[in-house]
């Protein structure tokens, strides 16, 4: 943990007819001009990037040839770019999705987990992909996490989002609603406390984070009347983090979780139980500055919590608050895992959030 | 719909135990003093409500007996109670909760709710009241709303909060998570799309409010994806509505349904799947400040967001935000339903929110 590689954040380009090149560039832009840059290199198509640049008139890219025990790149000299290969115009147009861009993505992640695996990157930022093309060019993922996980062969991970005041990690993700109470086991609700703690443990320096624990039904259950979880799953889980010394509580009524005193959570992270109890809360009070975050990997990994959004693709109005979060929430993490035991460094990661 | 009674706002005293007393008499104190008081009655113990008030050292409550045909009890003469009947001094006990105390809370809803029926008041606000003592009483209800409802013979019927941003309807309230796809069908989301749309035309004095009716699933089921509630019951509700006048639209994906833009919502209320869906976004925006509003009775029923807080019970520090909120969202009500074509009642409407 102790080359330059494991400093570096890499970002995957996602698909070239999306907006991930533009909010690349433009949160490049804004970070270079902080008094800390992040250590920030592209994966993707260098000609693709010094197109989108020159659009928009920000952040020159250069060619970066990236080992382990390079230098690290600096923001200020332009944004490296890894070059994994040469697109075709035709891929390139806007709000255009292709079988060759949606190959393209998918090689991209590719090669940047390859480099967060071998010690190259200490995180991967991922810009959104469109999963119906990269399916048809022939890799059959549900998603970008899922594409990861795999890649990293990491069997228990767990989707977390922060926002600039939330941190939620959730237990179940893209299901039914109805098939959620069938997926909800003990194990599932203790993995996500646990994994939980720990990344809370390495960003933010808390020796031990308040966790907040939902419950799944209204007023969490209120002693059984509306549903059986709480007493068979949850309040298990978090009898077990307990014991294991994670300061978790609850279950918590998730209708009243997320209230304020005096501005302030009862808690440093919380867990939901499924997709729309913990974003529900995020996006109502952080929307734009929202960061998806896999938990449960070998490196960081985060992403912006938005879509190709080709709507707006290639007009230069999109907005890279989310990219710029995903970024700098990346960079806090692998200097807090660097060096965790420096107050300055958690400071930082403090304040990146 | 022209006698004062039809604007005649009476306040259930609740349990005798509780904070109920106390928010009542903190809510009267302040209303007092804006410039249109609201028309405010208690249906209570006239020797209890007297004895909270020496406590407090606020708002002299006064008898009243009232027909529907009197001159309306006006706030600044003191607080108007229409004696239901005395309670032992052993009922007062705050934090004490007791069959007496339990017995006297229904009693007190009940008459309440026989005034309304019978147009001798406008509405019915109640005070928080202890399920479990006024079962112990011998009056087995789940709740306030279900036993009103009983009452009223209303047969469909919703639970609906509004906030001072938010108003929502709930399609399905008090029951599992695991039982609410069950319990969801296109004629349920369609009803509730009905009420509410029936209540914000009174309430807010718009002729086409626009409701947002959520998904169940995450992403709005993302097409058919996560869940198929949305293309079998979600839509065709909407559709329906559509049909009948109504500017409904959506399923909206939940986790996104709440974000404002440049600080306002996309609709003028929202119709939620389950309970948590619609209340972690409003209590997270605006705890203390929501209003529980029954729909689909023959008169306007509301009550304060919380319950009898034994916990502080007695000690004088009780917040009334919400039961003012709750009186003044049904004074508001009542001036609307009684000239519903006078644009002043339609501002104060709008201002009383």
């Amino acid at each position: 943990m102790t080359t330059p590689g494991s400093r570096l954040v890499v970002v995957s380009m996602g698909d070239p007819a999306g907006i991930g090149r533009e909010v690349i560039l433009k949160a490049a832009a804004v970070l270079a001009r902080k008094r800390n840059p992040p250590a920030l290199a592209v994966v993707g198509d260098l000609a693709a990037m010094s197109a989108a640049s020159r659009d928009l008139r920000i952040t020159t890219p250069k060619p970066y040839g990236w080992t382990r025990n390079s230098p690290l790149p600096r923001l200020r000299d332009g944004l490296a770019v890894i070059n994994v290969g040469k697109l075709r115009a035709s891929a390139l147009r806007a709000a255009r999705p292709s079988i060759a861009g949606g190959d393209a993505a998918y090689r991209y992640i590719v090669e940047g987990s390859r480099m967060a695996l071998a010690g190259e990157a200490g995180a991967l930022v991922t810009a959104p992909i469109n999963k119906e093309w990269m399916n048809r060019a022939g890799h059959h993922f549900p998603g970008h996490s899922e594409l990861i996980a795999g890649l990293a062969n990491a069997r228990d991970w767990r989707m977390m989002f922060a926002g600039t005041r939330l941190r939620i990690a959730l237990a179940t993700v893209h299901i039914g609603l109805a098939q959620v109470p069938a997926q909800l086991n003990a194990a599932r609700v203790f993995g996500t406390i646990r994994l939980l703690n720990d990344h809370l443990r390495r960003q933010t320096g808390l020796d031990q984070p308040r966790i907040a624990v939902l419950g799944l039904n209204p007023h969490a259950g209120e002693n059984g009347l509306f549903g059986g979880e709480e007493r068979r799953m949850i309040t298990p889980a978090i009898r077990r983090a307990q014991r294991a010394g994670i300061k978790a509580f609850g279950p918590v009524a998730p209708d009243t979780a997320f209230i304020r005193s005096h501005g302030r959570f009862g808690f440093d992270g919380a867990v939901a139980m499924y997709h729309d109890q913990g974003l529900i809360a995020l996006k109502t009070l952080d929307f734009d500055r929202a960061v998806n975050i896999t938990l449960g990997l070998p490196f960081v990994r985060t992403s912006p919590d938005h879509g190709t959004a080709y709507d707006i693709a290639g007009r230069g109005v999109a907005n890279p608050t989310s990219m710029i979060a995903a970024i700098a929430y990346a960079a806090a993490a692998v200097r807090g895992m660097t060096s965790s035991a420096d107050p300055t460094a958690r400071a930082a990661a403090r304040l990146a959030l």
